[in-house]
């Protein structure tokens, strides 16, 4: 029987990483000192202190082997990782977790876990690393159910082809990120996918939430990485040939990228890899004054429109920098890179430089020559601020950890937006976010990025810092939550760019920006795939 | 009442246009050389003497002015351009013409026209420039109708609107190539979107079909440039949101992207343009020798894979160069360019070229160097090799008219397949298809390009030419073309690259490659959104 290792059931990540006792010290004093408050931090919950309803369901004895009920899997499963399901799970609050944790060790396992799932009447919630910030692997299934399993896919995590000569790799799809780029380490190739929940998210569900990764132009999200498909669906297998490209309908690869476990569970997948890369580019490039930010993102529409696709590319307004160390509060920073297993970068690197000096961006001198490097697992420039900013970046997930235990609202967004409409976008989403933090909290700060752009918009991804009420967290966090996603979506934007939908994107955006005949679409495909609807009830469409 | 010109009813173009007596003298000499036989040219039929079919079904009076039953634009709707739909119509063979063809004006219109089908059931045929070479706006509907209507979008033909900051435009469905490209040429902006039918295809036909385009590498398809749909279903309208990128569900476009008509009428979209390409480098490069083609493959795949998008990649195997023009059939010819509205091109070619060398390609001393020019309506390089390839390209459909006249089958397929499996792949398709070719004429060539490329695999595009039996033209074509998509589907590709599925491309190719359980998925939407059916009956799914 495998289990979750030292996965904290209510924190992000493993037990013991993150930052330790003084560290924490240190970002309770800055955070005192820039909100002019003083925080309590309070003690984690402990597993032997859960006192978790009873299973109501028990499997048939041919599945109780892959079925585990240990109290630390089952409240670990309960939620994923928002701000709102770090608070419930350092809070104690674990009112429905899953009767069992499910880890099917292959496909035939996946097929007779969901038979017996639609036969029991019980709701089956797909789980793969459980980084979801939305909801979507929260065991609290709509509507009338014996029980809810939380099929975890950990166990089918290996790589199963490598294609060299096409750059192709067959893919379990409940591998996590660092085995992942491990087993392409060999073989010279990575798939380059490195979201901020790299460390514990998988493939399958990358593809599942249409996940956003490393590259901050051209490929952005991992849908342009999925070679073919398959899927298992209640009503059987769905295998998608592998194509580099194809016309013959509607893509069939399309339809479960991004449909969040409600029709089928992916199992694996053909994925498009990369070469490791060996020459890179990298610099930052300072906006300084008030207008700071929006030169910066004129910087950027320029860079975006020119066809030179950065693999970084990534502005942060002047309080973002600040906190991620990349800057001191006074400039947004441009952080830049390009990167190739091909060839040498002077010349894109170059152009890209005077299109951020036009918009009166500040580089430094000779900055951003190529330098040719050995392979490593990740991507950009390590230096200087870009290193300052990755470093924050990939440790901000443990952070929040800090952030909760000490009262702290930490709350993230992210959306897009067309270039005609970013600049009122912009103010309106950040006013009405500011306000709400304001007037709800006393005090709090809101931080702008840039984690992805195209030609023909950015995707911003706003942060929020605001001391709670102790108590009333939650209640505070709904009210900007519902602030900041009335506005954006009032103000044209998508709720969400690569966090998914889940539950909790659902009434105040999803519902309203989707057009009601896909919904109507949608809704017909589950009832054909997924007929007992045991597959996520309640994600993206009403069971 | 709007019609169609001076189109011809029967062949691909405006009457007049094409070859002229002379050019197509020059042409039967040169295949009679070739193929050492004698050909007769017959004459092509005229509309009066043409004998239709009486109208079955009258529409209501406040739809009468959109409907014309004028023969020549009945017969001119009743096929697309497929080499079938040309001989059959050269011959005057027109047994089931549309009742009526139908022109809206408005969204209302395609409303209303809608509604009178669904209640008085009648199929109703979307056709936007009629170019389908795969019977997709055929009027033969399958099932038991009172009617079949032709929905000629070709009134909803403008441009709505114009965002120059995020290059991005509103324009209607009916739209064709030439007048799209006139509309936005003021602007400085282009779709760039190029394929053979240019002349006559719409905007609403690329994204109903998925079709292919100028770019060889990085956007070969539409589907990249579809920044928001408005679709007309049966049941409803259906607008997504304008957004650069998203992450919200699946994509709502790529469901329509690729419906080919079955689902609902796509009336308008916002696409993402360009800037007209102000810098141009543009070679070609032999490969000679036996394995030529398999040498200038290994350069593609190596240039497809190093991150350097030429917008023109294509390969041209020995016939292929000969019958174009841009070789003399002694060697292989990549036609290779790069454009830009930004930055000179001379790293990008020079390192193209290393690539290409060190496969044994020869290309021109100097070859490449960018050239600054003047915008203009086309693309890539007009001289030397490339531009003859580029002429003989778009002459190609007026050509095929006159093969028709003289009994000559010319016949295309298009497919992709990963670089793995490539070069057994072309060997299997090449031999099966030469040998049907033989077996069937007793004479003929088959030529491939690559019209596509990508990291993972090329896009060969495959060209038969033979002489046919007179009257037997299409059985023996009938018995070529099953051929050749039994071997290319046998060996792993796609029925079709971007040429779509259509009527004709379904029960050896399509319903074969496409996933058993995404045809379910598919019946469920159209029943949703189709509840009567009355959509393009036959097409991608059976009724």
């Amino acid at each position: 029987m495998a289990t979750s290792g030292n996965r904290s059931f209510w924190g992000w990540g493993n037990e013991g990483a993150g930052p330790d006792a003084s560290q924490i010290e240190g970002i309770q004093k800055t955070l005192e000192s820039r909100f002019a408050i003083s925080l309590e931090r309070k003690a984690a919950p402990r597993v032997e202190d859960l006192s978790l309803r009873a299973p109501r369901v028990q499997p048939p004895g041919s599945l109780a082997p892959l079925c585990s009920e240990a109290p630390g899997d089952r409240a670990g499963h309960h939620y994923g990782k928002s701000y709102r399901d770090v608070v419930r799970g350092f809070h104690g609050e674990f009112p429905s977790p899953p009767d069992h944790v499910a880890r099917p060790t292959s496909e035939a396992d996946v097929v007779a876990l969901l038979d017996w799932c639609a036969d029991a009447r019980i709701a089956a919630i797909p789980y793969g690393g459980g980084s979801s910030v939305v909801g979507g692997v929260e065991t609290a299934p709509q509507g009338d159910w014996q029980g809810v399993i939380s099929l975890d896919l950990g166990e089918l995590s290996r790589v199963l082809e490598i294609d060299r000569t096409s750059r192709a790799a067959r893919i379990q799809a409940g591998i996590c990120g660092p085995a992942l780029e491990d087993a392409l380490r060999p073989h010279g190739l990575t798939l380059r996918h490195f979201p901020q929940s790299f460390e514990f998210s998988t493939l399958g569900g990358w593809i599942a939430t249409r996940g956003g990764g490393h590259y901050a132009t051209l490929y952005t999200h991992i849908d342009d990485f999925v070679e073919s498909l398959r899927v298992v669906t209640p009503t059987g297998p769905i295998e998608s040939r592998r194509l580099p490209g194809s016309g013959a309908g509607p893509s069939p690869d399309r339809l479960f990228i991004g449909s969040e476990g409600i029709l089928g569970v992916i199992t694996e997948a053909w994925m498009r890899l990369q070469d490791r890369p060996t020459f890179r580019a990298g610099t930052s490039v300072r906006f300084v004054g008030d207008d700071g930010f929006f030169r910066g993102a004129e910087a950027i529409r320029t860079l975006s429109q020119a066809g030179l696709y950065p693999a970084n590319c990534r502005l942060l307004d002047a309080a973002e920098a600040l906190t991620s160390g990349a800057g001191d509060g006074t400039h947004a920073v441009l952080v830049l890179g390009f990167e190739s297993a091909d060839h040498a970068l002077d010349a894109w690197m170059e152009r890209a430089l005077e299109c951020c000096r036009d918009a009166g961006g500040e580089a430094p001198e000779g900055a951003g020559g190529t330098r040719r490097t050995e392979t490593s697992s990740g991507g950009g420039d390590r230096e200087g601020a870009a290193g300052a900013w990755r470093k924050a970046f990939l440790q901000a997930p443990y952070v929040r950890d800090a952030l909760v235990s000490l009262g702290v609202i930490a709350e993230t967004f992210e959306t897009a937006i067309t270039w005609d409409r970013f600049p009122e976008f912009h103010r309106q989403v950040m006013g009405a976010t500011q306000d709400a933090v304001t007037r709800i909290c006393g005090t709090g700060s809101v931080a702008c990025r840039f984690t992805h752009v195209y030609p023909d918009g950015p995707a911003p991804y706003y942060s929020v810092l605001a001391p709670s009420k102790p108590g009333s967290e939650l209640s505070q966090w709904a009210e900007i939550k519902a602030a900041a996603s009335e506005a954006l979506i009032a103000a044209g934007g998508t709720i969400t760019h690569h966090h998914a939908v889940g539950r909790d994107h659902r009434p105040a955006g999803y519902d309203v920006q989707r057009p009601e005949g896909f919904a109507r679409a949608l809704r017909a495909v589950k009832r054909e795939l997924d007929p007992a609807g045991v597959l996520n009830p309640g994600v993206l469409i009403d069971p």
